[in-house]
């Protein structure tokens, strides 16, 4: 990258898990950086972050801060990118959003770079990051929508609490040992911490992420459900989700049942897998070898096995795919869309 | 069940934690018993063993311990079944098999109370009680088979250690801890004993339960798949399983997606759940309520909730089925079915 422009990057939301993943990877990855400005809540203004073994200072976000920027990463949740974000676009900085705020609005593209990196062309400022679990989702199928085209996608989550934030994992740690310890649990945090009804999440599993709609969906299944469509570009998909939050730190797992719109040779859709980009396929029954989450978190790639034809659809295949939902799910999703975004100017 | 027949239960496995419930709910529910005869391996052979009050001596299994035994139950693995079972028969006893052993015996009833209780009937000795997975599932299912009848079931598991033995709950606890200690862990018993690569189970999912079969599916998975089947009585029943081992002790919960063959009424669906034997519908996303392993550990029933319309396929519903794998999935369900064998005569 050497002679290559530098950028002006601006992080919001540091304090974060996703947003610490954000600085981690910019500085792993090399990325082009003129001058990087770490901005949160005014609670966090005047903290001090290394990055490349220099300190900067972490400042308040405010609508000023944006001044000069190129390139802004907005996880600081929905409200702040609704506030912020269009204080930045205006001042000409492109936004990479990973909150749910722009990610359904038809001006704003909905990326994973996998799957329709073409689209960042079409942004007018803001470029939406996807849900977690929707990410790993269309980066595995994609390689499959394009040789056989797919009817209809069965989801069923296995989502870590790092999803929940910080908070939820100190929940799940501690609820964890007091169980061990057989002591009186008091869940405070899962499954969502602005609703009133508490759940233990340590050696359980509850069927609930995100508030319940009117249609007995929640909204992470409706953000699976619609996101799919969107970054697919094909609204007759077909794609149901149930998301359940399981006692593990880092790294979803979901369990999918796929139909195609053709007949396909298993051995092709492995291959397939094979050879997509940012996907590693684990799966050797013989050796016991599939994804899991313990494995795959702290890693970039997505990991799909248990690829086998359906016995009762000779359309269908089913399969397990695992992603570390902080990196892969979130910040280096982000980041890739930064390095594509860098790698146009 | 005042001056009914008295009868001579035989229990073989007492050691394993599905004897224990067994014994735990003969002596709960008041089963009409003459003689209890506790059958174990010769190692465990001259253990007392509390049962209302007195203590009785455990026998080594031996064929030659079913003399006048009227009804005995079988957990003590498939092997032991397939040896001692014959004999038992030949003794004149009726003997409900927890294990796989007879399961898809075309001779022997695989009967879930809830379900077909009429095929106790056409028993020639034996009745298997079939896999914990299944029974929650087709438990569940039965009124709404029976109401608008059902094509096709998608089903992704949420299985807890218990399934797979003490020394997997002991693994489970004590992994959990280590992990939490930040030791080393040195996984050895999960997912399957006997094969060689073991995965860790604390804070992680393992997308495989029993050993792989050539269609690229688990025993497990072809447990559910076939056993539904048959006890529904419905060969052209579309199934499709994946099964996944998670951090909990007890309490196997299931993502289900079904097809019915009419269209429905989502009230009606609530309603006839509500009203099945042996079913609580627990379903009310305004008051968080779903069913939760933790709640449903300990429990008789099968716990069902997010009962919802699928948004893609008209004549399709979704569901979230729980029930604890050692009650309803194995030693209640037996129970049951000698309960029904005992009003019979």
């Amino acid at each position: 990258m050497s002679n290559q422009k530098l950028f002006n990057v601006a992080v919001v939301g540091i304090t974060g898990a996703v947003g610490q993943q954000i600085i981690r990877l910019l500085s792993e990855r090399n990325f082009p950086i003129d001058r990087l400005k770490l901005l949160a809540s005014k609670r966090s203004a005047g903290t001090k972050i290394a990055f490349k073994g220099k300190e900067i200072t972490v400042e308040e976000a405010t609508p000023e801060s944006f001044d000069g920027i190129d390139i802004a990463f907005f996880s600081a949740g929905g409200d702040i990118s609704k506030l912020l974000v269009p204080h930045a676009v205006a001042s000409g900085a492109v936004c990479i959003d990973n909150t749910s705020a722009y990610r359904m609005d038809p001006e704003t593209p909905l990326v994973v770079p996998e799957v329709n990196i073409e689209k960042i062309n079409e942004n007018k400022g803001i470029i939406a990051n996807p849900n977690c679990s929707t990410i790993q989702l269309v980066a595995t199928l994609k390689p499959l929508y394009d040789r056989y085209g797919i009817s209809r996608i069965i989801v069923s989550t296995y989502q870590a609490v790092s999803g929940a934030g910080a908070r939820a994992i100190d929940e799940l740690l501690s609820q964890s040992r007091d169980v061990l310890d057989e002591k009186q649990v008091q869940p405070e945090i899962l499954p969502v911490s602005s609703l009133p009804v508490k759940h233990q999440i340590a050696f359980n599993a509850i069927p609930q992420i995100d508030k319940f709609l009117d249609n007995g969906f929640t909204n992470e299944e409706m953000k699976m459900i619609l996101e799919t469509k969107k970054i697919m570009g094909d609204e007759t998909l077909q794609v149901t989700a149930t998301c359940v939050r399981i006692p593990v730190v880092y790294g979803h797992s979901e369990s999918v049942y796929v139909e195609l719109k053709e007949d396909f040779d298993i051995d092709e859709v492995k291959s397939l897998l094979a050879n997509a980009p940012g996907i590693v396929l684990q799966d050797n029954p013989n050796e016991q070898l599939y994804p899991l989450a313990s494995e795959a978190a702290g890693k970039l790639e997505t990991f799909v096995g248990r690829v086998r034809r359906d016995l009762s659809n000779p359309k269908a295949l089913n399969m397990w795919i695992v992603s570390d939902n902080l990196l892969k799910g979130a910040a280096w999703n982000a980041v890739q869309i930064a390095e594509y975004i860098a790698l146009e100017q």
